[in-house]
């Protein structure tokens, strides 16, 4: 596969005729409390391989383990970087960037500066991506925008400047914000930059209606650690 | 100065006879939000220097800002590392810690791996505080416990891990997880590690009597935003 082994799936998927299979290909199983031990995170691998999600959500700290116990599956290892509140250094964000995709990540998961958006420094904001998005090597990377904190102009404003630094997907929130995704911003983000660039939903995903409401909306990607009450109201609905 | 200019206050003070110079020498004024502009830095620096306080703590893309700012007076730049998650790679919090101190950081409050430490890995816990205390080449390095996820035996333990590893003060909370500071908390700290270790109280200090609360308990150092609130109400409350 090319670019790192990711799959490119970011055309709008149709909830009528969606399969399990794709269903699962969406989620990125989430598995990010700064408590989370060892064992919290085998969990999370044991389900991640259980419903063959997309991939597994960590932080830097476990993307080696992950990278260990995955490597001979299709779910691949997401790491976050600046995460979760996107105000470190440009140039550390690189560097955890390029940490973790030695430690095996496949994926990327990078908080934008968002006092820099906030504040019109749009140069800055795209040189920080460009520098993660080239760290990366061909990894996937996402763009979270933390939502909550922009208005309409600074979440279109966002999008673009992820497409132009050559981001692969924009992601709504980091899920320690004080709020999550939002059907209308997945509307806004898709009618902006989708499908070249895929949308992710994420913070706020608890059950299989939130996750289909999502995809109706333009998201191919879900974040949430509600993968297990997702898959199982799923087969529950079709299967009963 | 001894350690790069920080002042080891660590002895308990005596609220009865505290005075407002001593109050604001508690303080580190916190501008952490994600959302915060280089306007909000701005201003935050303006009244780190009103109030004489001991520092302004930040992000560490604004270290180098803050430490323009504030070159000619007595407020230290105080930068967060491995913040608020602490789940970062060890290697990352060390990079991290050695570039804010570049960039002009006195104080250094980084996030201990809570995961690592609620599994029982104090070797891991201990030597990544000791790396961000070498990488910070003198500067003050408190450890962030994050009280909120930890049973009594591991806030000792950290306690004890931050003494180990020669870091100078324990601090409660981020302010970014379910809880802030709290009183026995702080009165457990100062039992484990004061007066060889600093206590800082953060998370949840919004007024005076918090404030009052934290430094009656062991506190010596204060995480808040509230420094306007605090400093005019001790104003009002002994001059009025």
């Amino acid at each position: 596969m090319p670019n790192g082994g990711w799959e490119r799936v970011i055309q709008k998927l149709e909830v009528s005729s969606l399969t399990e299979k794709q269903l699962a290909k969406t989620i990125d199983h989430a598995v990010l409390k700064p408590s989370s031990t060892e064992v919290e995170i085998r969990e999370g691998c044991s389900i991640a391989l259980k419903y063959k999600v997309a991939a597994i959500c960590v932080n830097p700290c476990y993307v080696r383990l992950c990278a260990d116990i995955l490597k001979n599956s299709e779910v691949k290892v997401d790491a976050v970087i600046g995460f979760p509140l996107g105000a470190n250094a440009p140039v550390m964000k690189k560097a955890e960037a390029q940490r973790a995709v030695e430690d095996g990540a496949a994926e990327l998961d990078m908080v934008l500066n968002v006092g820099a958006l906030k504040e019109g420094d749009y140069k800055y904001v795209r040189e920080e991506i460009q520098q993660v998005v080239e760290a990366g090597r061909g990894a996937l990377v996402k763009v979270i925008l933390e939502t909550c904190y922009l208005n309409e102009h600074e979440k279109i404003e966002a999008c673009k400047l992820a497409e132009e630094a050559g981001a692969h997907y924009v992601k709504t929130s980091t899920g320690f914000g004080p709020e999550g995704a939002k059907v209308e911003d997945i509307k806004l983000m898709y009618r902006t930059v989708g499908p070249r660039l895929g949308v992710k939903a994420s913070g706020g995903i608890r059950g299989l209606s939130d996750a289909l409401a999502m995809i109706e909306a333009g998201a191919t990607r879900l974040g949430t650690s509600a993968t297990q009450t997702i898959m199982e109201d799923w087969v529950s609905r079709n299967y009963k």
